[in-house]
């Protein structure tokens, strides 16, 4: 169900031609009130495409009434016809659903430098007909239609106490921090404030999605949002909202990275006893980022000298000779030297659980991030994205 | 004859079976004078092996009597038992060579978390014979006897009116920037001051070898050393000579870019117009770091969108829609949108030319990087290194 298992949500997913495989690549999310509260946050990457660039003027006012999705082209680096089609996408949807064009968002996926006139054409001509097509339980056609090398589509409700929150998700390459790292839209029939929205979304994807480092690579069209709309008639305490979001974008981001290209392995960095926890964030993502490490992995070797040298590359607090690493349960080095044997270290399941403790203070954090494999060198060299 | 071709040096390179393959593994390099002048930059790594933090107190007094190196090992995170073997190296050296075991540079390479007593035995007994081996012709030894995974032994020699310059480098992965990339030795027969020799090294290092980002993974053992004896009874111009040993090592850095890791493509980005040199190499950087944008030249693609998406993500002043990227020579992006299309750029050749003009300085940069292979994630994850 995913962005309808809240009340008051429709949404379609079409084919437009924009993929050459003909699989479904326009969607279309609708709140149908009473209340049209909207927050987002989007890529951080200076390089933006035409729909972030729309979308960040669209969520200034806190008021959304849908977001009109396409994958099959990013619309980015396309110049000011490029920008016109975004514009234009959402004032196809603004007409046919009687509202300001001004309270759509517009999301594109797929090669950066496509978003010419047949692109245009397929876009809109896919609007309108997902706004046709506008249903109750549309949520999965819907996030069908955002997969890009997706293999699987990916999607999390999470019910409370009289309300729900529901959401859909893609990506599956490219995931690196930087505010969002994906298209993700969110949907809840909780009676929210603007602020709250915007407080609970930011909470909950500074913890989640932005803690997701798949390959170091920042996006120019990623875009999480939140749409909420008060249906159930029932105003959760912003804690409690915060955590059930934050626990429902736990699990989209779980499935982001267990569907990442090419990868073999989920590691899990944890990193504990940290000075801060900015530390132990800044710790974990040189991990996330060292391919020599992560080739490794791919490789079942529990190479823990080449994490000491990611974490002397950091600014974060730590004696080289007072760390200990531990992987999938094994202390392989102590105390900045080996400890038990690398082989004791069992690497062949696809979990990978890598521990490093600092030892400088309390504070801890996780990234998560994938291996370096031979797919993920196949996928990005082979598939124009 | 690498670091033996300026007068006044020896070198050796034996086997003392740290290598599995038998292959040579212990050298040493020695000044014979008059001036025993030494300069270093190391890697800015904060997790250093024990030859590191042995050479950097030995390089305060700017003497350096003889350089020992080893492949094998790289004597790093090996606990105080390992600073020990290295303090022993030197003294070893430095009694057979009758001077103060103060003035004798340690270099180690290979797998971290080696440092055993095995290790440490071979250390000292293939420093004992390469010294009982020296000679004015051992420079190609000694070259050969640093080699890791290097398919090809890296040497140059840069001559002047009366003096020349030589030099040895291993490294065929792990190489980016933080001072030193890499092991390399250099001498040379000019008569220069302690400090003088200290800046044209940094100069010549800042502009090569601090240029050269294989990979984005610092070492921990990186060390790039510069002797200087004087034998030539010439004193050249300062700038005559940074020049000199700037041609020097960027023929060396040359050689590791060429035998990088698993690469097919070297890929030399040059940034220009840029509103500083230190931003030019920040966008340049940036880039070399770019998995995506590695990928996509192994798989002979021209995605231009990578580079944009790369440059968006550093603090550098740019307007991505007045961006031109020109790949081999055609020009891909102009003002942020497609130009040419990508398959007019033929990128089968190894030599890969990525040019991205700024448009908003005068400044510009060169930084040098592979591609991402499937050879290179092969090598690093079977080779525990």
């Amino acid at each position: 169900m995913s962005v309808t298992a809240p009340q008051g949500f429709e949404a379609a997913g079409v084919a437009a031609g924009l993929k050459s495989t003909g699989k479904p690549d326009v969607a279309v999310v609708v709140n149908r009130g009473p209340r049209k509260i909207g927050a987002a946050v989007f890529t951080s990457n200076r390089a933006k495409a035409n729909p972030i660039i729309w979308s960040q003027q669209v969520i200034l006012d806190r008021t959304v009434e849908a977001v009109v999705l396409n994958s099959g082209g990013a619309n980015c680096f396309t110049g000011s016809f490029g920008f016109q089609t975004t514009h234009q996408t959402a004032e196809k949807a603004a007409e046919l659903l009687d509202v300001s064009a001004g309270d759509i968002l517009v999301c594109s996926t797929g090669l950066i430098g496509t978003g010419d006139e047949a692109f245009r054409a397929k876009v809109l001509a896919g609007t309108e007909q997902a706004i046709s097509e506008l249903a109750a339980d549309g949520g999965d056609a819907a996030a069908q239609a955002i997969m890009t090398t997706d293999t699987v589509m990916k999607t999390a409700v999470v019910s409370r106490d009289g309300w729900t929150i529901g959401g859909m998700a893609k990506g599956a390459g490219m995931l690196a921090p930087g505010l969002a790292t994906m298209l993700v839209v969110i949907t809840t029939d909780a009676d929210l404030d603007a602020l709250d929205a915007d407080t609970a979304l930011r909470r909950a994807t500074g913890q989640t999605f932005d803690r997701l480092d798949s390959d170091g690579c920042m996006s120019t069209n990623d875009q999480v949002t939140l749409l909420a709309n008060g249906a159930s008639g029932i105003r959760p305490d912003i804690d409690d909202f915060a955590a059930a979001l934050t626990e429902l974008s736990d699990e989209l981001a779980l499935k982001l990275q267990g569907d990442a290209e090419g990868a073999s392995h989920d590691i899990t960095i944890r990193v504990t006893n940290a000075a801060s926890e900015q530390e132990a964030v800044e710790v974990g993502r040189s991990v996330a980022r060292n391919n020599l490490f992560k080739a490794a992995i791919f490789g079942n070797d529990a190479n823990w000298g080449r994490v000491l040298a990611a974490i002397g590359t950091t600014s974060a607090q730590f004696d080289p000779y007072n760390v200990d690493v531990w992987m999938n349960g094994v202390r392989v080095c102590s105390e900045g030297g080996p400890d038990r044997p690398r082989e004791e270290v069992d690497l062949t399941p696809r979990a990978t659980d890598l521990l490093i403790d600092l030892q400088v203070g309390e504070a801890e954090a996780t990234i998560r991030t994938n291996d370096l494999t031979h797919d993920y060198v196949h996928e990005n060299s082979a598939y124009a994205s």
